[in-house]
């Protein structure tokens, strides 16, 4: 694996432990936008040197990646499309890092710098910055530099800091907040993140840990959807945001290049039904690229799947009827001015 | 990959062609036993020398290996256990190839030569021999040979030439060994050769073919056996073990491991309760060793899966009733003696 170590760049990174044990490193740049509502687990005020403007900021993301997708699908759900510019990179990911490819499909130049690559942006807004170089990265235009690459603390600013700017969709109500910054950690760890601690351990045992984990945890929200027709109940949130980025891309990938091979979303009751239903809803189906997301997973991964052969998985249609709509709630909807 | 060069051990050998594309090598030892019935397509005569008599013969496999396990499913469902011996080589086959480790489970010592390596008794019928080296190996103790590595081969002379040593049950009748030949041919490419040219292909075309052909051979023969209790009508015969040795195998192993995942078996409508009236004919569940098989599959081809780890896969239960008793037909059944 590679990353910048102090504003140099390096391709010798470990990605496991001593154990075999896949363990993410923490991201970088944490700051907040003014006006946002900081989580109560996090340590960070919001800076008012980043006012929340529309044009201001822009958005550095990779249409395969799960944590870039969840910002993505933010911009989306609330209208930002006009506020915040984004610019995408090639799903490939090879020695060099994300790198900027416009001529292929999805893809595009960087809007802003026209870099080759996505480290060229982290040097940029430091130059002896340590780090990994990861989507999605929120850019400040102003302040010329990074303010956030963490997709969680982007998601919560684009809900409170920047839902003015949009079309007043509430994907965070103030009276279910803690819920879904509960919820949001319940499934971090074994699904989102288990998905790939299954992927990249390199010994049984952590890969064990990671299946029984990943599949209790999917059971158990599982049982909980066949009541309620979203994470937090009858809205469509945040946290659902948090579970469809892993799930829309479990089937094609996960099952078989990171082994995450129990059972199938699609088999599944109510987890099945319940990813078309968010697919359904209106401004997501749009952020998702299975070409992307394929390519990525199964060409970037020498060391999971060494011939880079794209697997064909099985025949999905998210489109199907998911009849989800006898359950209590309703698709986040517009607040449309009087 | 390894195998034998004029009697020597090379570990330097191709699996695959320029294209990228996954080609078997012929087995190498072809002779008949007398009273065989050679099938048509085959070009050779049954040779005096190998007379079929009880404790002559001796046959070595891979519970791992699904070639292997035809040639074990056939000495099982005749009654032949008596009569000829068995070898179990250790499921993980390194750069020496299979080897001899009787202290696991289920494995045990080379029974006639104590020998550590399989390729031993290959250099042993042949100091000269270039030729992989594979199960199933059926050896002649008077000889001191290799009779025959070929399982398509094996299975035929147990079905015919071995008939009367065993339990007298028919798996070849007269009458349809025209259509069973046909059908051991038309699912060999397929479907039992298809897993391996998927799984092994290195570049994205030959992979691609072989899934468009093992998905569409597994749907033509699941409609098939939508009428039909057994692959040859209404008696399972030799074809039937040519195809279970693969479909058990399919969605603990080809479907994640060899990257076969546009469906498993257990998805289909009658390959799956077909492939449970199989593994329930009296005979055949001691012969399937799914901790054999996994292991094999996920710890032998680093070219494949690097890390080694086992997947866990699907729970499944062959076990579970298969309804299939409603339509024409029965299990093999030993001819007894009035």
């Amino acid at each position: 694996m590679n990353r910048l170590v102090d504003g140099k760049w390096r391709t010798d990174y470990q990605l496991t432990d001593e154990g075999g044990a896949f363990r993410r490193q923490q991201t970088t740049f944490r700051d907040w936008v003014a006006g946002s509502d900081v989580p109560a687990h996090v340590d960070a005020e919001p800076d008012d040197r980043f006012q929340p403007e529309a044009g201001r900021y822009h958005l550095y993301v990779s249409y395969a990646c799960p944590w870039a997708h969840r910002t993505l699908l933010a911009r989306s759900l609330l209208g930002l499309e006009d506020a915040i510019g984004v610019s995408v990179v090639d799903p490939w990911r090879g020695d060099d890092g994300w790198q900027f490819t416009p001529e292929k499909d999805g893809c595009t130049e960087d809007d802003l710098y026209d870099s080759s690559f996505l480290r060229e942006l982290y040097v940029e807004a430091d130059p002896d910055v340590s780090c990994r170089v990861t989507v999605p990265v929120l850019w400040d235009t102003t302040e010329e530099t990074i303010v956030n690459n963490e997709s969680r603390e982007i998601l919560r600013q684009f809900t409170t800091a920047f839902a003015d700017l949009g079309n007043g969709a509430d994907l965070a109500p103030t009276d279910r907040r803690e819920e879904i910054d509960r919820i949001v950690t319940e499934i971090y760890e074994p699904i989102n993140n288990g998905v790939y601690r299954a992927g990249f351990a390199s010994e049984q045992e952590p890969y064990d840990e990671a299946i029984d984990e990943l599949f209790g945890a999917l059971d158990h929200w599982d049982e909980h959807l066949g009541e309620n027709r979203y994470l937090a109940g009858d809205r469509l949130t945040e946290a659902d945001i948090c579970l469809f980025t892993t799930l829309v891309r479990f089937d094609q990938v996960y099952h078989t290049h990171f082994m995450c091979n129990v059972r199938h979303i699609h088999e599944y009751e109510n987890l099945w039904p319940y990813l078309r239903d968010v697919y359904q809803t209106a401004g997501v189906a749009d952020t998702v690229r299975m070409g992307h997301i394929k390519e990525h997973y199964y060409t970037t991964h020498p060391d999971v799947t060494p011939s880079g052969i794209v697997a064909r998985g099985p025949d999905l249609d998210f489109t199907a009827p998911h009849g989800r709509d006898e359950l209590p709630g309703r698709p986040p909807e517009p607040i449309t001015a009087e």
